[in-house]
């Protein structure tokens, strides 16, 4: 093992120049982990590749010496996608990050997968264009599409799925390979992108990814509604979904979130359950739809409607939602967070969140409640001591209920977080012999088992 | 083969009674065809299974005895997708059409293969809800997921792929599996339900199709709008989507067309490029709507544009627009029709759509173009004489033009009509290496060859 390790990554030195290729401890450590709370583990050599060519050559280096591969784009991913069990060549694609072209009439923008989505609305912005999905971190587009992500804006303008145009992936043996067209739609052949999206590189390496992207709406509102009880918050997500009002963002977040924000953002939102809400449409639309929101969601029991009209409190209220994890992390420096991450049917959705908050104070763990509640997808955020083993065990005992409950009810595991390693052992459970299917085409497509091996699908 | 083939029916007519299953000449002959041009084919037998058990035990026949299977819907397909060439077993699935339960809130239906998109709509509208998706011919939910259809609405509300959240699927041996969950977004596992939709019965037979479904809207207008210049009328298109304008169809009818339409449908439309165009929304953000949408059109050379106000005159409008086909046919009754299904970047449309043209002129052949146009999709009728040689050389010549038009600029050979028998020819120029990850998909999953063999895959 010694002798092969060292002669894939002396070709591989061969390869990439000394600065774009490292065995340095710092940088090895650096890429042994995500934001999860799974344990890490190193790579034997962290490569920096800087166009499809170079992944190219690389695979066909991983695949002669059957080295595993592990593309790495900031390292947010929450379920251990990112980390070289087992050790091999992690792919770190933070220096693919060009914006390769914007082609506003069509909508569509392609990227490099380092890009990461701030840089991208960055740019778009001058074209008077945003890209939607937003997860809490300002992930890679790359990583994006690989686990599927979404994020806020979900129940308007959809996940990276339905984003993705086009993706060039490199395969395991260093094919360069393409998945779609730049047509809006196309019924040629099996739809590969939406196979190759989420399947956290497993599959192959994107090297280019085409986006769809949106127009900056002519008028943006922001709303917070506070309830007493977490019960009728739900019901009256469901009541606007119900009226099809085209709600642009839909967030709840439970009391124990909102006290943690204070803590965190010095903001002094009431302490109680809460809907973040955002639409976006032409004005006169929007000043009927948030009238007739402010209707439903009295009538459901909202015991406050606030408008946040100016544009610094919009960002701030934003800004607060997004930094509800750090806003934990950094209250109990001494702890780490087990997020779960499962998905209902929306006329299940309230009685998942009684069950969860039930569940959770049952553990005597601290911790959160919040949700992309319009889709039907909500999250708990658990403070643990990882140095404890009975802190673990609860944890893991407490995603498995969530988990067993959700697909009881016909959803998912996993709305956005993805599989990773954390979500494999329930694959069978949600897919039955679907995924015999799955290990199929992991099979077809990576015959050595090299790329990102025991992540979604067993190793073999 | 003989005996074989005796034996297999004597095996389907232990499973069937005899009322459903059928080696009557006249029944052959009406699963021979579909509505395209291509050559029809008679199946040795035809079965007509009540639900998913049977379908099984019909695969696991088909399996033993290796016989090639069609399933068959109302055969409204253009491509040949039903076509049993060499023969087989023909799946007529037109008696699995219950609709199995109506989830009102978390917008779900599922239904059988074999219910049509009408009576789909009859029952939804009880429930305030409507299935947009709207090819011309009244096709089943199964053969429209199977080829991934699309039609008029699908500039907002998304194509087949967007609607299905799980499948039951019959394999190739018989096992029933599904491809999906209720839940409105999954990062589980690879997502195999996009890969199905648009599989034209080459991976499995479709048992059972859980759907998304829309609320009605509050309301609804509709509009004409009349250009001198097609080309302006495209460019017309575009700057409604680049306004952010929510769009709910969107469709371009030729001069030509027009025409047809006025013979058949004894109206009186001016004979001049039109767009038909539909708003879905809030009653406020539809006036603000239409009124900025009348703004842009006029900039861009409308010379009317007609409001629609009355329900029987929107109803009329649609239906003028969705008999185009048949106004052709019917004025036409010794022709045949060839239908073309380019769909392109929205950028590239104009261009793409006045290529057609100057094309089809230097052809000799009479014909119309339309399209929707939101999406960058096109289609032309072509008028043929089938029995001459050389209408068919001209039309598939024709054909081939307007395919390398497209893919030279990005599109796809057929945005939603599917690959069938008539678009297999271009799978490579599309998909490039692609394929062979289409190819493995395939054999993986059909390693006798058995599924609609011969249809957007090589036989093997």
């Amino acid at each position: 093992m010694e002798g092969k390790m060292m002669d894939f990554i002396k070709e591989l030195q061969n390869l990439l120049p000394s600065d774009r290729i490292s065995t340095n401890e710092t940088i090895l450590e650096q890429h042994s982990k995500d934001e999860s709370h799974h344990e890490p583990a190193t790579p034997q050599v962290v490569v920096f590749p800087l166009h499809t060519e170079e992944i190219s050559r690389i695979m066909q280096v991983a695949s002669k010496y059957r080295i595993p591969v592990f593309p790495f784009g900031v390292g947010s991913s929450l379920e251990g996608h990112v980390i070289p069990y087992g050790g091999g060549i992690t792919i770190d694609l933070s220096l693919m990050d060009q914006i390769v072209e914007i082609r506003d009439k069509d909508f569509l923008v392609k990227v490099q997968p380092g890009v990461t989505r701030s840089k991208l609305n960055k740019e778009l912005k001058k074209h008077g264009l945003f890209f939607p999905v937003d997860p809490g971190a300002d992930a890679t587009i790359g990583g994006m599409a690989a686990t599927n992500a979404s994020g806020t804006t979900s129940v308007r303008y959809g996940i990276m799925r339905d984003q993705v145009r086009n993706l060039e992936v490199v395969l395991a043996d260093g094919t360069v390979t393409h998945t779609g067209n730049l047509a809006s739609k196309s019924s040629s052949g099996y739809h590969l992108n939406s196979m190759f999206v989420g399947s956290e590189g497993t599959l192959g390496v994107f090297s280019e990814i085409t986006l769809k992207v949106y127009g900056i709406p002519e008028a943006i509102m922001a709303a917070r509604a506070i309830f007493s009880e977490i019960e009728d918050a739900v019901n009256a997500v469901a009541s606007i979904l119900q009226a099809g009002i085209p709600i642009a963002r839909c967030e709840l977040v439970d009391a124990r979130s909102v006290k943690q924000v204070n803590i965190y953002s010095k903001t002094s939102y009431q302490e109680k359950p809460t809907l973040f809400l955002e639409f976006h449409g032409n004005k006169a639309g929007l000043a009927q739809d948030v009238e007739f929101t402010k209707e439903l969601l009295v009538d459901q029991g909202c015991s406050d409607f606030v408008f946040e009209t100016d544009s610094k409190a919009v960002q701030q209220l934003w800004e607060a939602r997004h930094h509800l994890a750090y806003a934990f992390l950094h209250g109990f420096p001494s702890l780490d967070m087990m997020i779960t991450d499962v998905c209902v049917p929306i006329s299940e959705l309230a009685g998942a969140i009684i069950d969860a908050r039930q569940a959770m104070d049952q553990t005597g763990l601290d911790g959160a409640i919040l949700g992309h509640v319009g889709d039907g997808n909500f999250h708990t955020l658990l403070m643990i001591d990882k140095s404890k083993k009975e802190d673990i065990e609860k944890a893991d005992r407490y995603n498995e209920h969530l988990v067993t409950y959700a697909l009881a009810r016909g959803g998912t595991c996993t709305g956005e977080h993805g599989v990773g390693i954390g979500k494999k052992k329930y694959q069978k459970l949600e897919h039955g012999d679907a995924l015999n299917i799955m290990s199929g085409i992991k099979k077809m497509l990576d015959p050595q088992c090299i790329l990102n091996p025991d992540k979604i699908i067993d190793k073999y």
